[in-house]
């Protein structure tokens, strides 16, 4: 059945299959991904990320919300094995989690990370083209915030997001570091705490310092604090992300961010085939390249050029 | 200067010099590394991992005190970012490091995780070649239990650790149980905490309930507590790494591990050699294949395709 007509109408069962493909990296959608792709480019995509504990899933799940009841569509990916979207909820029962995904205008869609066989960043980028091809407005990426894949994800949307939450603690604190410096938008979360003044006071001194420089010039990184408990501060959020979206187009920096993401893409894609066909071969011909490494008849690296003259001679 | 012979007889400064040309992927080390290899295969590698807070960076500095009293060479390589050993010290106070560091049998090294750019895996399995090859017995690689690349590295060992500290949250709990089931020894660490009865219980139950099982057969999972702080515990881990050892080898298991090296090693040099080579033409005849992709010319895994093609028409 071809799918793709359906998607580009907006049909939830055609979506949901062809998301199910693209995430199988199943290589008999390829020619429907590749229909689609023509049909992309008017989405914005919005990268969320967060150490485990930054109230991040939290945070999607309400501002797809706020987007929605502004009557937008959004769509929501999210590629953190801890997300509620995924089923293993942990503040579910804070946020209904089941009022969103009730809600006409979301659309949720959870990846497995494991056992994606480094076709998780691919099935991702894919899953955001059918999103994009069907009609929605705003794409939310949510991943968890280590990892290089995950990261890689993340710079692969038009706005990055990134939550911190106050008072986590400083082995939390050590991994954060590396991902504040991606952030077009800080989120402190959990502003109905006390300490997160603290927080936010924080992330605006180290922006001060020029700790967190980004690529882009001309946008200096916003913090901004929410409250998924009360529903505080995503107004400000949502019109936040309108302004960049602004800000990339008027600037001419939305060139450069497509190049990025494109980039990535194919990079992405390039190691997941690499990985296929490594998978594919392990009992054949790869079997042999390794056991010749095991004899020390070749050296690793040798061996791994001769993988990849492997894969290209198909 | 040739650097193999000075590696060969185990001096300190062309070991770190090497270390240091693996770690930047240098090309020009390609040749030593290949002669290195040849001198490896003798030392036992052991992985440790665990999310972050789990105290896996003063286990592994408590185990490798412990192999290195009774008179074995220990070599760490630590591709924790939040590690004592890598200079972002947390726990660095209560154990000290220094102290390790000063030990005539233990060789420690940090690799940088940031700026790899998907390199980590292959300097860390080279920099396991040199301290192998310069006649350490025993190897500790020691990374955080997140990120796909990361428990990649780790499972390239032929003694997997998992550790985990009593009462860590919940969010950190979810990203821990993808790891629990590549140990083959669990270890509960902070075990001078009264809440670490619990965690133990709770890893044996899972264990009996069929839950962490492991490829290897023959070996069930063991369960050891350990304390850091008060050194106990340590000299029942050491020996049960000494008798998972002789149990690769007497059941002909370690022909199985050899081979998920060797592939682990072959893929990810695989990978790191498309990434270099991506790098290198961003803004030759990759840019082309980009703006091809961007006017929608190309789709993502037909630029993919070309992109693997390119690098290997070298």
């Amino acid at each position: 059945m071809d799918l793709v007509p359906g998607v580009l109408r907006g049909e939830t069962v055609p979506i949901a299959r062809l998301l199910s493909c693209a995430e199988a990296a199943d290589d008999a959608s390829r020619p429907a991904l590749a229909r689609i792709f023509e049909h992309t480019g008017k989405a914005h995509v919005v990268g969320i990320t967060g150490v485990p504990g930054s109230g991040k899933s939290t945070l999607t799940a309400v501002l797809a919300e706020e987007f929605a009841n502004s009557g937008r569509k959004v769509g929501i990916i999210a590629v953190d094995p801890s997300s509620p979207f995924s089923g293993g909820s942990i503040l579910g029962d804070r946020i209904r989690m089941a009022d969103i995904a009730m809600n006409p205008n979301v659309f949720i869609r959870s990846m497995a990370t494991r056992g994606a066989m480094g076709g998780l960043s691919r099935g991702c980028l894919d899953a955001v083209d059918i999103l994009d091809a069907a009609g929605f407005d705003i794409i939310l990426i949510e991943t968890v915030g280590v990892g290089q894949d995950e990261i890689e994800i993340v710079q692969a949307a038009h706005t990055v997001i990134v939550a911190s939450a106050p008072g986590l603690g400083d082995e939390i604190q050590a991994i954060k570091a590396g991902i504040l410096e991606i952030a077009d938008i800080h989120i402190v979360t959990k502003c109905d705490r006390s300490d997160s003044n603290r927080t936010i006071l924080e992330l605006k001194g180290m922006l001060k310092m020029g700790d967190l420089t980004k690529f882009v010039e001309g946008w200096e990184p916003k913090v901004i604090g929410t409250s998924s408990l009360r529903r505080e501060g995503f107004e400000e959020l949502a019109a936040t992300i309108d302004r960049h979206r602004s800000y990339l187009e008027t600037s001419g920096e939305i060139v450069k961010r497509r190049r990025k993401i494109s980039e990535t893409r194919m990079l992405k894609i390039a190691e997941s085939l690499v990985r296929k066909r490594f998978y594919e071969e392990r009992l054949g011909s790869i079997s042999e390249l390794c056991g010749q490494m095991e004899r020390k008849k070749i050296a690793p690296d040798a061996a791994a050029r001769q993988l990849l003259a492997r894969i290209n001679g198909e």
